[in-house]
């Protein structure tokens, strides 16, 4: 029989995840702020925990989907939490997206108390969490990862879920993926902008460019966001902005100049300051339409 | 029978794209500034013209493939130029990569003197002119677009030349194109530096971008070659300056911020200051590499 899984954290991420888990015909026992979502998952078949600890001494799998280091770090060490009810040998998949920086100093608490994590940050959204389609970045311990990967399974693709290699390089990763969204769209929406500032149709702008060496994820579907005006979420600016400021920490823990992702940032400062958090963060192109004085 | 095409210009680009419309039976007259690619074109099948002018005696398809608009200008306008030897209803297809402004003026001038003038600037480097794969952006008039697009497409994939719009439209969706793959390639960069500098595998992280939302033509291209660190053009640095010299002068001729687009331009300044214009433009990505202190 399987190992009992935890899951902590049913929001907007976690509870689809937590679902396709149960489908999946493993042992489920959840927690999470709202009692909403865990009357949810109760009713499709989960066990309800008291407090992470309460998790922890029922489950040796144990995943974790919170916002952001702070949560992470309450729901493992604070009171009641995970490691104050920890079994040994169990196995911690923290799947928020964190700086890699107390990804990895959570990992060596864990280890301390004689469990093993692994950061495991998501890409695919609510569609992809729905979809049990998600891309997995994982870091940390080998022979866990190989341990877990069925349980991986249940809420990714499994050509997607790959192992970036120690503990934090899958935070890094994910960072190195929010980079590179954030550049993408910013300098499309640039080209866009310009284009309709020439009068030039800027549609038929993107679909040249989708032909060609300039074409990405980014052009394709945030291109169109932009030119429809159309910005429901998707991924909100709110939880980009959160990246965002994990990986300025993380370029100035390694040294490293990033001077479009530095605009980036300024940008999204100026998008959030526009109060467009709520909204999917290719609203970006509008704070640079706004910037062109277009429309 | 066809119309006699003119041809001038036989560079890196003109040689091979003349040749495809020598092999699509087009009666050919050229001229070039160097006489070795004019003596192959001529041992191919084609006429020698002995200046522009001559060139616009003998053909009423013109097309022009020169390095930048002070050399179209010259080509067109200059002693000897096509101006001065223009056969009413000509058409004249420049080719280069140019700015919007000089393109609609120059139009402008040819259309004084009864003829018509197209600006096609072409993606996809000296592999798609050798295989006759090019993509090309046409602005101007539309029916004098239908009347060459068969000799366009002696040089161009058929699905991907597109008439952008009006005069200019062409060279500026060739500037939309570059900023798009400037910025792509500069944040691309940065976000390996990062994996690098942090001791993840910088190769893993591409991989698992490339599945994702973050992919692009340039991480998948310029991304390997920024990881190996062979950076043989392809498409030489220098001359993307002076496409991006091109950008910026639109830009401000719009009134239209561009702030990851200037970053890319003082990048690219960097990058000619290090000696690398003779390279790949992919070479930015090893500034990027400099500017972080990585090997």
């Amino acid at each position: 029989m399987s190992e009992t899984v935890g899951f902590i954290g049913l929001g907007l991420m976690g509870r689809p995840m937590a679902k396709n888990i149960l489908k999946k015909g493993f042992p489920l026992v959840v927690h999470s702020r709202s009692q909403g979502p865990v009357d949810d998952l109760v009713a499709a078949g989960a066990k309800r925990a008291s407090s992470p600890a309460d998790v922890a001494r029922q489950a040796t799998r144990i995943i974790t989907m919170v916002p952001d280091s702070p949560e992470v770090e309450l729901v493992l060490d604070g009171t009641d939490g995970v490691f104050s009810g920890l079994q040994p040998g169990t196995i911690i998949i923290d799947m928020s997206s964190i700086a890699p920086g107390p990804a990895r100093r959570l990992a060596e608490r864990a280890k301390a108390k004689g469990a093993t994590m692994l950061d495991a940050p998501v890409s695919g959204g609510d569609i992809g969490a729905i979809a049990g389609t998600l891309s997995i970045m994982v870091g940390g311990d080998l022979d866990a990862f190989n341990a877990v990967k069925p349980l991986l399974e249940a809420m990714g693709n499994p050509e997607k879920i790959v192992r970036i290699g120690e503990s934090g390089a899958g935070q890094l990763c994910k960072l190195c993926n929010q980079m590179v969204i954030g550049g993408t769209l910013v300098v499309v929406a640039e080209a866009l902008a310009l284009a309709r500032k020439a009068g030039v149709d800027a549609g038929k702008v993107r679909e040249a460019l989708l032909g060609g060496f300039a074409s990405s994820r980014v052009l394709e579907v945030h291109g169109e966001r932009a030119l429809k005006g159309t910005y429901k979420p998707g991924f909100k600016t709110h939880l980009f902005a959160k990246d965002m400021r994990n990986v300025v920490s993380t370029l100035a823990e390694h040294d490293t100049a990033a001077p479009v992702t530095a605009v980036v940032q300024q940008l999204l400062h100026a998008t959030m300051a526009a109060g467009r958090g709520e909204d999917d963060n290719s609203v970006m192109a509008r704070t640079v339409f706004d910037l062109a004085g277009l429309e």
